[in-house]
């Protein structure tokens, strides 16, 4: 059995759903409340109140299962008395016909939640299995794979969440979690010199700053302006090649720039230390789960 | 240029957003909150305050664009001077290079709304986009292209709009919204007439009822029933084309499971009212759409 | 003793409050906020915080009793420690003197909750006793006693669940909840057959068409367009009677206009299959409860 | 033409809904959500965008008008587009006929606001109506009227407001707003006299300290405490003249206990300042005003 | 050991705290997402999940604790597994080196949720420590020390707890909670007895009316209107003497402006019932507390 | 006439209050919701409607202003007819009798907004007052002030704003904002190596780490580890005149513990880049304005 983050590896932000009724919590209630509306009729029109079920949730694909946490959460703010028992790890892989949760407990809060959970799963297990595969193809490379703030709205924390589970890396979070000055910044502030300037005397003194490059020149004053990344923004390879020797481990690099479409072990082999791709979280096929009731 | 939907037809869901500060602007100002954090820093620390730009919004790739009242939502929020023009229509085919929209106004809001706005536009030309080939796909049969209750968390109504957009037609919007008698609920119910008839009895009356079968034996118990809608689910082509014909026009018909992989014309050919289909809102390409400032 | 539903019927509104701090909690935590405000200086004040008490709601009127389950939620909401004890059944006739639940906890939580567990009780079960009522009345007949949108605001689902309690049924939750094409849709869409061509087309595919007509040219209308129920609005006994015989049970039919005021078996025995009273919901008198400590 | 309330006076409840998207307007907006739920199917289906309608607001009773600046403020939160024409003064006197308000502007936000604004209007001048009975009753003694907190969950301050729009006047909000110490706290404080130091000592000082009794002799400990108000609580009216003889000014005094049922200028004979009702908020019939379009 | 709060005394403020999610809750929950933000990224990146911590809150100065409720919210929100234990009693006197609370539990939670415990408890109890020398100052003379609305924004029910705690009284909670004319509102009203009269007719019954006078002529006009307090203005201490000897126990008294630079010996010789000071809540300095790991 | 920010400078965190009815409009919205409660009773009372008042918000201290733009808001959202002018910059040293801003308007709105005007003008202020007071001191040397998270709850983007009016430099926002690893994190992780490397795997990678250390050893570890800032805690003068000679450069530096009581030109003397100080934020006395109407 593999799986895609080491036993250790500590997931904060899905965690910090400890927090009750914050957070994921409130996603989770949203998505009920969009779900349910003024109620579930049919489950309550036709079946009896005091009806029991039991459900397994099976993979009908290979793939990493990503969100199992969130079930517990679901069927929990329906009905603290429903029981559900994780079969597989979070980022572990798995293949058709595997359980990987199973479910018991009154039938109507099983299921009015049944929808809702599968959506979360389905999407968040979807986005995993293919950081998965990226971080596969560029194994044994110094190269991470890294997300981008190019996320559903409304599910921002989660897909970087799965994106870790997958077994890549975050990039900034929010706005606020990070500068990054790029080419419009740079117009307007007049130069990557004076805009790197103005960042370090304003920004807080915790974040990084990178500045986003297009050319050989431009590496060259964010070198000299002192930025802690430089992104290397849809450069051919050797182009990427050059600037990374230039650099020179002054400064972390980032290759960027429709990267899903390129060979990235090709990308890899120029030094860069992380590609940044927005189909891991915007181009996402759920993997296929089911629930059955037996 | 054409349109997929009529310039008389009505979207009555995004229009809802005509009420101030509710429903759509709540999930897009979430989708703000979400993105801007504490706040942009980069932009407010490298752009001078009183900088004005102007942008262009740009489709990258054939498509039906949709979710265009968004963006004048989304910018309208953060600045309300940011002037957003329209330059296609909601619905309306794109083409590589076409300005869909321009805006402008100060730099600071442009900026920090930009990745909200195409987050929210890419995604939502994705699912017009995929309806509309499919809708293609069985142009002038009977048979109508609907969607699902498997949509991602948050993006219920907006996606079943995007669906509306692209041609096709809404399945209930939530649990509150339509009774859909499944397998579970027959079993609990101890049957299809008695599970109809509990309905009957409790259900908002403005509310059809819809029976999922899967033999020719249970569609029959569902017309004795008098159900509204049958769901003819996972049924090969033969045993679906039988139903239709037993059917005869007293309860409408619906053909479900991985319809997406099916050929379309041919399940048209069944006679079928309509199909439903989860990948219309789950399973989605982005759009290619770009800002450029000029 | 006499209940008003049958102990096997569900009740799918009020048992959707098993979602924890949702839906009907937020309407008692707001009614909580409501009445206390910033503090119950009163009970703080004067009352030793170790106080503890034991109380009985007390029917002081013949009626139905109805909005048990909302006692629970108000203490348990103020202190999770108290502990009420139900001695009535939800839609059980009591009568004067009868012990509906009891209460028991620290008289802090206790008296600070009291006049909000009173306030929901006493008007809910003045809308059960109502329905009631009005049921007795036309015992025998076909014809059913639902309700309308006419609900205090804030009350909509709570109100609609007392009449299910009383033995009423429910007419649509609320605008998204059915179609119902009255006067001003006809005339706007240029008459009957349009405007339920239009709906057809456009409305999610799971809900009925109701038409509200005033003559039997407009019944006749409604039912060549295809009307799934009809709406008898202040027709006279004769016209209505004459309407149900053309419609002959191809559509529903609903009997509407001052209907609180008429003799309703003389209503149902025109033969229509439910009757809407918008008093049911908003001219209620409180049925007469009392909590007395002991 | 007759108002129940001077022009000069002062309604600060109400007026506080200056505040945007505060207190009373949200109570709007939600009745609003509550009401229209996802979406208005019927006129955003049959009625097109582009309709314009006028409408009248018609009393069909005679009674006092409450609530006529929630008409401006429901059709303002759905489009601030539409025109509301104001014809009657709040607090004014009306009978069968006469227009009380005039809407203009798109059908859509007219249909779907017109039921949420009549739930309003008719509820809050039903409260005005019954108050302004009730003061006519006792017109020319020194006896005023006032509420209580039995009102209905989440329409308390709008209760209130129609009240004092009726000629009644406000006992306290809430449960932070006064101080009344009732039998169960004289009980667990050990009698009036501890009670009421104990709340001197403790309760806010802008606050007044009222005491209920239900005998002379509890009168006579009431006063040597020193409350502010005396509540006589279910006397007869040879006890509660007797009272009012014995404080003799030295409080004020309130007359309490299943009021609507006495004779209320008897009541005032006695010579108490004023009498509570519960029943002028919890048990109302809505006064019948409807919206014909023109 | 010293305890400024008699231990039979209530604290309504802060035990409204009972009501789940509401209040105070709502507070500290704010407080947590304030600090927090979309995580804690430093615990969860660098402590491993399991880890265990036991620490000890130990006072580093000499002062009135307050506030030790809230570390058992605070923790609670985050993990109710986490065990806080108070070691010292609410308004107790501490000294340096006095452990006031234990907090255990896992590491996470407890080191997520350390710096808002701290910022609560320093405030609070800076403000109880401030309130608490004052009261020491005036000890065995009549005069009480009141707060005002002079509060930091988001802290009032808390601010006002904490002066309670340090042995002080409050003035009104908000402008809802009593009635306060000062001289603008004087001015409009074109006197002080037309002022009065007016609150006397429209004020909830149950707000006691408070005049600021600056003047012995104006004391005058607030007695014969029939204040119940009246404000003696930034007065000196003559005129004080002689206003306090006119009122004669016809309305209770408060000394204000800037009273925090006064003798309050000396103000208190006056006569007067109690002083009003802003600095109690808005000009302090937090109390030395830490929490050291074990 | 002095100013403390040169006029060019950003203030990123007020002016996300352009985005409507967010972020420190809410925080205003929640101040005035406490401080109004159920409505302005005294106002509404005696003061007619109609009545319009003109004042002036006047400094009574030496000092930096700071929320200025707080007070359109606070009128603003009361009354959009409200007029503010401000006088002063934000920022500007004033003195006393300065009039630093004007409002005129309806005397309602803005007889009850002044307390919450007020409250956050004079909080705001007295922070970038001392602020300024303690950039002052380290006049010409390379050290800059800074802030911490140790904000009383609420206050944290305003009292970061006003620091940086004040000339100061803002530490993390809030706990994902920055990672910090102090002596708690290091124990737990084995080390300092071990901590920064679990971090630099693990966090965003926009984020900068930095180190508490106490020993010149830990200096060291840190620096082998790659800290991107090294806290100086509690160092002596020498002590940490040594590890900044070691870091030389390597490594942003930062002095901490009780720094207030310091001498921090001494402290500057040693060569450190910035010092955080918690009193900026926690320990404030409100600059004295005043509003007087004219």
């Amino acid at each position: 059995m593999k799986r895609f983050i080491p036993d250790g590896e500590k997931f904060y932000f899905l965690t910090l759903t400890i927090m009750p009724f914050d957070f994921s919590d409130n996603l989770i209630l949203n998505a009920l409340r969009e779900d349910i509306g003024s109620g579930d009729v049919t489950t309550r029109c036709s079946v009896p109140e005091d009806t029991r079920v039991h459900g397994h949730f099976i993979a009908k694909q290979n793939g990493v299962i990503c969100g199992l946490p969130i079930l517990e959460k679901v069927f929990g703010l329906l009905d603290s008395d429903v029981q559900v028992t994780l079969c597989a790890k979070e980022g572990q892989e798995v293949s058709p016909g595997m359980i990987v949760a199973q479910v018991s407990g009154r039938a109507w809060p099983v299921l009015s939640g049944e929808r809702v959970a599968l959506n979360f799963l389905q999407h968040l297990s979807g986005i995993a299995t293919k950081t998965a595969l990226l971080v596969e193809m560029v194994k044994g490379t110094q190269m991470k794979i890294a997300d981008t703030r190019k996320t559903i709205p409304g599910m921002r924390a989660l897909s970087k969440y799965a994106v870790r589970v997958g077994g890549g890396i975050n990039h900034r979070m929010d706005l606020a979690g990070g500068v990054l000055i790029k080419d419009n910044h740079i117009r307007a502030a007049g130069g990557i010199i004076p805009a790197v300037v103005a960042a370090r005397r304003t920004a807080p003194i915790t974040l990084r700053i990178e500045v986003e490059t297009e050319t050989i020149q431009q590496v060259e004053d964010a070198l000299q302006a002192g930025a802690d990344i430089i992104m290397l923004d849809n450069m051919d390879m050797e182009t990427m090649r050059k600037a990374v020797t230039i650099i020179n481990g002054r400064a972390m690099t980032e290759a960027s720039g429709n990267m899903e479409q390129k060979n990235l072990r090709e990308v890899a082999a120029t030094g860069v230390d992380f590609v940044s791709i927005g189909g891991l979280t915007n181009n996402i096929q759920p993997l296929d789960i089911s629930l059955k009731f037996i």
